[in-house]
């Protein structure tokens, strides 16, 4: 199995870029973005569009509670920052319903040790998105939503080595079980189950 | 490949039902639950708690536009829905960060050709909800989004097939291209394309 280098690893850095974020209509779904991202490998999130410092806390709380160093950063020129990644020898993924399917497309993308910047739009992705993108990828042609095209892609991408992630200096940490909830808590050193 | 019901096959049917939908906080990630659930290879979805007319109109007139027969409906006592359901002959899986991983359970799950609910809960999911559900199912031990999870899970249950599902009667069929995007629609018997 490939590892990946979200802090646990050392071949390739996975970021996320999320489009026009707007601070009332997107904080949940955005969130959900966040999450989606860190969970499935990501080691950094931009966001764009309206500045949101309630929600980056909340996600940044999140990370406090659930390990690892996922790291989250307000981007206003955001073209600046996919010149950038591309200079440094990164490739940037665009996801969109409109691109070329990811399943045509995928095995090229993973074979390319490349760092990916991935980017989820907002309601309307400008032109020079889709032109300055090394692919323009959609997870289906239906429409759905940017939490699930950016969950299949990022497990797709990563041949679902995200459920071996490991998440340093977690407080809670999950104890898989077939029916109920328990949780492992640490805290001050010591380890309590919650059920 | 597998060929799946969703009013186009013949081997299993699979359902959705979104637990304590809120009229105003949840109305953005309900409707991506019902488009994922769409796109993913569901033929219904049922929404509990809030009713939501106007979600449930967006969807429907999606729906019109972008093909198939995917059904919505309101179900105020899920409970029954799922007795019913198990009664039916069929299974019901519940997505919850707390359950068994998907990656340890999904073989057992696909070889069984019972019809399929899944479950995604809302904030708090009552216990009874754990101990109905034939299985509880977590997507990676982290929190993330119950958007993310649907799509990962039937995914996984479809093996990537809803990559090659076909909706019937769209309006709107897109035109998968590596740059820009291109619409194919089909109004009053005649076919153009939008760019």
């Amino acid at each position: 199995m490939k590892t990946y280098f979200n802090n646990y690893s050392d071949t390739m850095e996975i970021n996320v870029l999320r489009l026009d974020h707007r601070l009332k209509r997107d904080a949940r779904i955005t969130t959900h973005v966040c999450l989606t991202s860190r969970a499935f490998g990501a080691s950094k999130i931009y966001l764009s569009g309206e500045e949101d410092e309630k929600l980056m806390k909340n996600v940044k709380d999140l990370v406090a509670r659930w390990g690892g160093n996922f790291q989250i950063e307000y981007k206003k020129n955001y073209v600046n920052l996919i010149e950038e990644w591309q200079a440094g020898g990164g490739e940037v993924i665009h996801l969109t319903m409109y691109g070329s399917q990811v399943q045509d497309i995928i095995d090229e993308i993973k074979e390319s040790p490349k760092n990916k910047l991935i980017i989820v739009g907002g309601s309307r992705v400008p032109t020079k998105v889709y032109k300055k993108s090394d692919y323009n990828v959609s997870i289906t042609k239906q429409p759905h939503s940017e939490v699930s095209s950016l969950a299949i892609f990022q497990h797709m991408l990563l041949d679902g080595a995200e459920f071996d992630l490991k998440f340093d200096d977690a407080v809670f940490e999950v104890v898989p079980t077939a029916e109920g909830k328990k949780v492992n808590i640490k805290e001050n050193g010591k380890n309590s189950i919650k059920k």
